[in-house]
């Protein structure tokens, strides 16, 4: 692992390091921030998964998220939503290839080899991170924006017992059934969509269920929220009788500005769940 | 004036425009966040002056100002750190031309017809802004970063009665003694020096003082502090007996991930001289 960069941020220090992948077979870069106190005992963890188009960045410098974090006394993750480079499959279109893994493993050519974001961010970046930084792995929690949120309440619901608490903004909601997701999913998965399943939000909650606190803000005149299709899992947690707390944020859209306003809610609400 | 975007942001909203400037003679963008208040009434406004090589965007989305400008009720402007286009002069290096304007009006060629950064930011951004937006133009306070921090103590002392307070972030404290300076007022202002002294903070506090509060955050391992010289400030502060504080923050950098850290703090002291 190689230091990209170390920046002091909020009285902690906020990372970006370089690792080679056994999981996406390349070189994968993420961001992580810790707060003071990680100098002196483990810290719990808040991985942030972050949409469409993203690199571990966008959300490490626009989200705000550092402030709160180091108020809570938590750690952020920043993974990268895709594996890159030029030997990496991609697509002229920016919601496939690079940039646009879907936390998924990808089975089909020529996404396959290299395409293995839910191994990548399930099991080698946990391990990767918590044996190099004063992180505690018993402490983790979930969330994310657009395709990342997808990707939090996937993996949420995907690794029971693994996270306390999952979070999400602007969430993919019911990927199996809109642009957002119908695209991807045939592209990495193949054609078989009881394959794509488990990749659905709207049809994990329905069928497993949540045993973990949940938090989602979702702005009003998002502009792609016929795509998220929040009223699929507004349904889901309903019928399902999921203790949940679902907002409709009026005069909200995508961008960041969404998400680092609501930022300071979310990690205290994860807060909660991580120091009880 | 044209709207190039406008998002809601906590409770606010964060708008882009453009407009055609007289005095720099083309096409200027800049940010403006207006805070809820400003749908009743109209708000106090501070102003926050960008570095080398930013645009009006840096700061807006980096900084993380408008949690706390939302907090106090008061609306922020970016403006563009220079004029921009093809028909615009520049030059190869990052710290001239394009993006470094200085804050300066330019009488040399080739930069004289375009670059009047200190007129549009002194006179025709600050009259457009109050004209067509609900703030205040009784109530404004400066602030800034590096070349922007420059801009901003230039700007305070060289307009007294313009602001109520002022603070920069990692400021170019002695423009005229240091290669963030001389190669620029050189180019700009041409060979005699004497016109260069009143765009330099650290001349200007020892001629004229500075009677508004001031407040300075400077990281101790800032990578450009040589190019900074916080030392000529804080003798000329001390020396004037100017009512100051000035911080040297330990472990920080020149980076957003300090000015994020200090910003909550900049915004209240400017709150306490825009409400008193």
């Amino acid at each position: 692992m190689e230091t990209v960069s170390e920046n002091k941020c909020f009285g902690g220090v906020q990372g970006v390091y370089k690792h080679s992948s056994a999981a996406t077979g390349g070189e994968m870069t993420f961001g992580l921030f810790l707060p003071e106190e990680a100098e002196e005992t483990p810290v719990p963890l808040l991985w942030y998964l972050s949409g469409l188009t993203c690199t571990h960045e966008n959300a490490m410098v626009k989200a705000g998220a550092q402030a709160w974090a180091a108020e809570q006394g938590i750690a952020l993750a920043f993974p990268d939503t895709s594996p890159r480079g030029p030997g990496v499959a991609d697509d002229d279109a920016y919601d496939l290839g690079q940039g646009a893994g879907f936390y998924v493993n990808a089975t089909q050519t020529p996404w396959a080899p290299h395409f293995r974001m839910w191994d990548y961010v399930a099991d080698e970046l946990p391990k990767l991170i918590t044996r190099n930084f004063a992180v505690d792995e018993e402490r983790q929690s979930i969330t994310g924006h657009s395709m990342g949120g997808h990707g939090a309440l996937t993996l949420a619901m995907g690794l029971p017992g693994r996270f306390r608490s999952v979070s999400a903004f602007a969430p993919i909601c019911h990927p199996t059934a809109g642009d957002w997701g119908r695209k991807q999913l045939s592209a990495y998965l193949g054609a078989d969509e009881t394959t794509w399943a488990r990749h659905d939000a709207t049809l994990m909650l329905r069928e497993v269920g949540l045993e973990i606190p949940l938090l989602v803000d979702q702005g009003s005149d998002d502009q792609f929220i016929d795509l998220l299709m929040p009223e699929a899992l507004a349904e889901a947690v309903a019928k399902r009788r999921v203790p949940a707390t679902l907002r409709l944020q009026k005069g909200y859209d995508h961008s960041y500005f969404f998400v680092s306003t609501f930022i300071e809610d979310h990690i205290a609400f994860h807060a909660e769940a991580l120091y009880a």
